[in-house]
């Protein structure tokens, strides 16, 4: 973005001023005006809908170690027998359609950063989950909390990113009791975007919940969405308690569940795209309706994470097309029960930021922007199947997705977008960049890439034959050095520190504070 | 695919066997199942064909150095002023409309190689016109025809490219009066599916023509083409003898002109979408109404090359969302003249291929997946703007493509990729590894890459922590050893040197035989 360029030039003073006002500057999230792929017909659905209501009726999910969720679906019209509970066609999509809303207003601690999620809207988050970090010097190594706040710093400093996230990458060296609390501190003092629940144990998200009403009052808590919870499927048709408990708490509390069956197709549904398609709808109908039975009107998302493996190892794969059709397809099905779509990311196995992994994730990425995916996660850093958050990586893909609204904005029929004078008033063979229409347009016209390599190839023998990740590299060092916290009422923060404190001694009694 | 892997166990003997099966296995070109993505509404596309029409109307074409061109013009109704060619409106529509078939066969010396050139089919051909060539170890240098015939047997042993292309790379060592000769050569008898025309000027066309004539024989080159020449606008709103000559020329002998306007966006047309929508439109459809009145019926591809440009320092950008909404709207556009479309490929302004350069390739290569181009030009090795040929990239693109079939294909809803039996015969928490439906679907379940790296972090560093690049390099250079030509018959191998030796004879009387 121009915005964002100028890096020649200009005092120190300057470049200061001009670093802050870029630190404030965030892209707002995507509004869509192309067309949405259409990749099956009305009728195709209608199959893969029946076929996932049958599979609701005859087979059902497992309910593992949750008796409290067994009766929340039994009161709501499921038939329980044990363990199992199996939904009389049609209950789930009813309970869904006529309960869930089909977009919501997440809200961030700066109101400016706020995302709405649903049709029209995208919104961006970074990769999430990973025990390991790399960058381009150090190598790959187990990630710690201070690559926690790195993350939360360059997501802050990414203007292509609307959303914080959650576990941008596992900090190892904390402890496991307590570290969702470290996490939730970071996205709340250094960065102002929206954030994720933790949901490793129910108590965790309800601690999540706890900490954001101290820093968004309990009443606006309430009344408002401020937090995600991503809870994942055991697939096949399995739902645990950690997954469903978190589920409940963040419902109960008004607050948004991401319902993901997190499939890897071959070895966790059958192998076809329709299949994989029909289990993840039944997977995810059966936990939507359960939060919608906790709570009615409770914010949902529908997600799926759908990936190929390697026949011969085992190995999961990303970049193929069966994956890509497998978001085209469930992406069509979350629409027709009306409410927003989780999918996507900037997925790849490569070990490394080379072709491999740029191919792979726009593999995904590139599908799930035609898709019209409201939520995407994983959208920055992703490396090694998401074991690996690499720091070179995450400014590569963060500079990428910067394009992302220009695409899904489509083509400028305006009058100046159309420009007929400039072309009926020009030569033939006569260039147009003294043109009105180029003077006039030429600064907002194209967007340009902060990390791609446009000079000739003398030019960038001479800069020194960089390759992507050199630039990165500088990049987000670059970021890190000029990141500033945005400000915090210190009565918050002092009181988030305190709630932390006392509850970090109540988990971790023997612990020194 | 699963029949070019296997690299791993068997003899040296079943490895030569595979290999040879390998050689002569060639993938289908694409059908496609999927829509097309709707950049433009019909209202949209009415108003740009307006004004192209308009653009047409008031200030029409400039026809350079070609007082033939302009005769046809007005003979075919156009109005000649000078050099100046203005079209009353509707009349290249509808020339086009009415004349141009909207798809054709495109004939190769091997008969199963042969492409179908329309909806809904997709064919891919390899990048077009560097004069340099790059690979890992020997870094850039200019292109030979070493360089041209390594890139014809790598395009001869890519089952995923369906066309052999034109000037791979441009072989500098050769005297350029008479080089053409030597690059159709090799395309005749290096590899055996469709190749291209030279168009560097009218002769060089006729030479193609009566090359063509020597291998296919008199009559079918009268009754079929064999032949693409690729001509270029010289934009904005010009064409010169060079391209309208060899368009004339091909047109005559019922040979395929693939009319490309080539734009790079803000310099050679108006900064907008829109607007370079509509030139696009107007120029193309200038020079296509002069092939079909030239020959009517005569074979035309509408093509479109539209890029945007650093505004800073003027150099051309790739993989931009504004180069991706032109690709999308122009191909609305050509689709209602109905001919076939050219558009896309893999391209990139880095200099090596890098995360830079698959993230860029792929924001132009997917877009034109989605949009259903019919002809790919510039699928494989394009570096640094269409300079550099790659060595490394060529393979790591073609790689790539392999998956587009499947991807086109859409999504199977037969009874087995349905797979309701395997659903519902499976309990939750049950993986479907050992089911009868994977253990009968796993071979083809899934696109596996030749050249990704899905093994463990553990494991890849084992095998030396190769790139992308290094595992290319391996790969390309395999390739080339692995090579045998394809059979021709002695006698017209025999009877083609006989005629490219008269010929060069006649072009450069001075020079040694």
């Amino acid at each position: 973005m121009s915005t964002r360029r100028g890096r020649r030039g200009g005092g120190r003073g300057a470049r200061r001023a001009e670093r802050l006002a870029r630190v404030i500057e965030q892209q707002p999230f995507l509004t869509r005006r192309l067309d949405q792929n259409q990749v099956l017909s009305a009728e195709g659905m209608e199959i893969i809908e029946h076929n996932a209501d049958t599979l609701l009726e005859q087979v059902g999910i497992e309910v593992v170690d949750f008796p409290e969720a067994l009766a929340i679906f039994s009161d709501g019209g499921a038939e329980v027998d044990g363990t199992r509970v199996r939904f009389p066609r049609g209950m789930c999509r009813e309970i869904i359609s006529r309960r869930a809303p089909s977009s919501f207003v997440q809200h961030a601690r700066n109101p400016q950063r706020s995302v709405t999620i649903g049709d029209p809207h995208t919104v961006f988050a970074p990769a999430y989950g990973s025990p390991f970090v790399r960058d381009r010097d150090e190598g790959r190594r187990y990630a710690t909390i201070e690559d926690f706040r790195n993350f939360t710093k360059l997501t802050y400093m990414s203007p292509a990113l609307h959303h914080g996230g959650g576990t941008l990458c596992e900090p190892v060296d904390l402890p496991i009791e307590t570290r969702h609390l470290d996490m939730i501190y970071s996205h709340v003092v250094l960065h102002d975007k929206p954030f994720m629940s933790s949901v490793t144990r129910p108590e965790r998200a309800q601690d999540s919940v706890d900490l954001a009403k101290v820093v968004f009052g309990e009443q606006f808590v309430a009344d408002n969405t401020v937090l995600i919870g991503l809870c994942n499927a055991n697939s096949p048709m399995q739902w645990d308690r950690a997954m469903l408990g978190s589920a409940q708490v963040l419902a109960e509390n008004n607050q948004c569940v991401l319902i993901t069956p997190f499939i890897i197709v071959g070895a966790m549904s059958p192998v076809t795209v329709a299949a994989t398609a029909t289990q993840t709808l039944a997977e995810a109908m059966a936990a939507m309706s359960f939060t919608q039975l906790v709570r009615p009107g409770a914010p949902v998302i529908m997600g799926s994470f759908a990936t190929t493996m390697s026949m011969q190892t085992g190995a999961p794969t990303f970049g193929t097309p069966e994956a890509a059709l497998a978001l085209l397809a469930i992406r069509r099905l979350a629409a027709r029960l009306g409410v927003p779509f989780r999918s996507g990311g900037n997925l790849t196995a490569s070990k490394i930021p080379d072709a491999q992994a740029a191919y792979e994730s726009f593999m995904t990425f590139l599908p799930a922007l035609s898709a019209g995916v409201n939520f995407v996660l994983h959208s920055a850093g992703w490396l090694e199947g998401g074991l690996t958050m690499s720091y070179e990586k995450f400014v590569l893909d963060a500079d990428q997705i910067s394009m992302m609204a220009r695409l899904v904005g489509g083509v400028d029929l305006s009058e100046n977008g159309l420009a007929l004078d400039a072309l009926l008033s020009n030569e033939p063979g006569q260039h147009f960049l003294g043109a009105e229409h180029t003077l006039t347009n030429f600064e907002s016209a194209f967007w340009v890439s902060d990390l791609g390599d446009n000079s000739s190839f003398e030019q960038w023998e001479l800069d020194g034959a960089l390759t992507s990740v050199d630039r990165a590299h500088a990049e987000w060092n670059r970021l890190l050095s000029d990141y500033e916290a945005p400000p915090i009422d210190d009565a918050v923060r002092a009181e988030l520190e305190d709630w932390i404190m006392a509850r970090k001694a109540t988990l971790l009694p023997d612990s020194p504070a």
